[in-house]
């Protein structure tokens, strides 16, 4: 982050016709934003949403409420523009991509043994670093793949510990059997791996679409694009960057809470406060997408009032 | 609202390409925004703020941190389009007004009387009313009066009833000798005028704003133009309608909790959860404007992504 940015960023704000700190959250997003792009007056004008999207071997335990082949019908429902995150990305006026990462070839049951070789999780990182628009001024990043909560939780229980149990929920909608099967999984495959270097687990228990979206956040922070972080399996997957280097992930905001129980819990983990708490549980990227528009507002505000001179307003005592 | 659209928004959200409830509290902002708009797949492309600005003469008091003539000055920030509602409103595509509602001449100090006669509330309700376009589809009133959480927190008290500590806050940044104060004539105010119907008490402790925004959220009810409630000063205007008639605001939803420490007290009362929950306390419409990002998304989803059927994306278990 540029501090010469934040600093002018940050004494524009006292200038501004409002009471101080009278636009709450607002104004700490815009100082942060105004960081990271180095300017102490900024636009948001080129969102960039990327949508990763892999399958994964442990669906063979029967994790998901969902069949396997729904992640290769969902990318060509993101292709057609039918899925949420289509709307989503089109009402705050960003450019959307999708990225299928090997759909033909899951990725292996983690608790056999590790869930991707080195070389195909670094192909992964990189197919996310390099789907970055380097001329973006903000990135969401969002998933599809069938039993990637699963991954997700065995991640999240790699990296901070606790039982397995605490780390899995209902995802897309588990039945209690298959919440068992999650757990034993989860538990399982934390066992075998977790002794390993953050993005070694990255590797052991995500999928290609979590390694994708870590790539991608990685670029994003080289690339000084400020990223809004989605639910579970985004952060999950964003929680390996920060294990591995602390302070990676200073150029990210968490968009939401969801619903998936654990999530809440990598947030506390990276000490990031969520923007949105409406109860969503979809992926895609939904939920920072809709985080957007807090960020877009919060912007407009930052660079488009007056300040107290420019207006002839009184201040206060 | 309008059963046979709700019951076929309600239909149509479960054929989504989605898990059941994935989209959380977005979906029952679609429902909700269907019924009132009498479509099971409605738009959302008009929508209005109005800001109303009015003085009051219990600032002579010293409750405000700001002088009463900021009011006037901030209308014309409005005017010139550098207050943050302005940047708001743009940033969401909303058409702004601004209503000054007899800014030379204050109400009344309420200790001492009425604060408005019948016939100026009166006058402030129509005000609003008229303000209200027909042709909108969405409705965000926003207030500006220096001393208005004052008056706010006499209305609050004398409907829900309480003591006044519980209903003052510090508004746009009160010290404490002027909180004090502020405590004492809410209560010298409730207790004179507590014993009126609803809208007398808006009458009586209200000011010409707060009888506005009333007048426009009842416009918008006859319209059938769904409302976003703000903050404190809205909110409270809001629930004298629903003190005189249970189920007024059935077209409104909060748009978010602000920081003034009453206001989520008058949410419960009015059985409303906020939508967002970021610190903010300025007034003008500024929450509720924000928010009108969230039922944009909402109704974007909604009514833009594809079903199963269209999609063929196979559904879960």
């Amino acid at each position: 982050s540029d501090a010469t940015a934040s600093e002018a960023a940050r004494a524009r704000n006292l200038q501004l016709t409002k009471p101080p700190a009278a636009l709450g959250r607002l104004e700490d997003l815009a100082i942060w934003y105004a960081g990271w792009r180095g300017a102490a007056r900024p636009r948001l004008e080129k969102p960039q949403v990327i949508v990763f999207a892999g399958n994964h071997g442990i669906t063979a335990q029967g994790v998901s409420a969902f069949p396997a082949e729904v992640t290769v019908q969902m990318v060509a429902n993101f292709k057609a523009g039918g899925a949420a995150i289509n709307q989503l990305a089109a009402a705050f006026g960003a450019q959307m991509s999708v990225v299928e990462l090997d759909l033909e070839r899951p990725t292996e049951d983690f608790t056999k043994g590790p869930a991707m070789s080195q070389a195909d999780c670094v192909a992964a990182l990189k197919a996310g670093w390099e789907a970055v628009d380097p001329q973006a001024d903000l990135l969401v990043v969002g998933e599809m793949g069938i039993g990637n909560t699963t991954s997700a939780a065995a991640v999240a229980c790699a990296l901070f510990g606790g039982t397995a149990a605490t780390w899995v929920g209902r995802g897309t909608g588990v039945d209690d059997a298959g919440l068992l099967i999650k757990e034993r999984v989860v538990s399982e495959g934390a066992a075998l791996h977790a002794s390993r270097a953050p993005l070694e687990i990255l590797a052991a228990l995500g999928g290609r679409e979590l390694a994708g979206m870590a790539g991608a956040i990685a670029r994003a922070r080289v690339a000084r694009i400020p990223v809004i972080l989605d639910g579970f399996i985004c952060t999950a997957a964003a929680a390996t960057l920060e294990k591995a280097v602390a302070g990676a992930l200073d150029h990210a905001v968490a968009g939401h809470v969801s619903a998936e129980q654990a999530h809440v819990r990598v947030l506390e983990h990276l000490g990031k406060e969520p923007l949105l708490s409406l109860g969503m549980r979809l992926g895609e990227g939904s939920g920072a997408a809709l985080a957007m528009g807090i960020l877009k507002g919060a912007i407009a505000c930052h660079s488009g009032m007056s300040t107290f001179a420019e207006a002839g307003v009184s201040e206060g005592a």
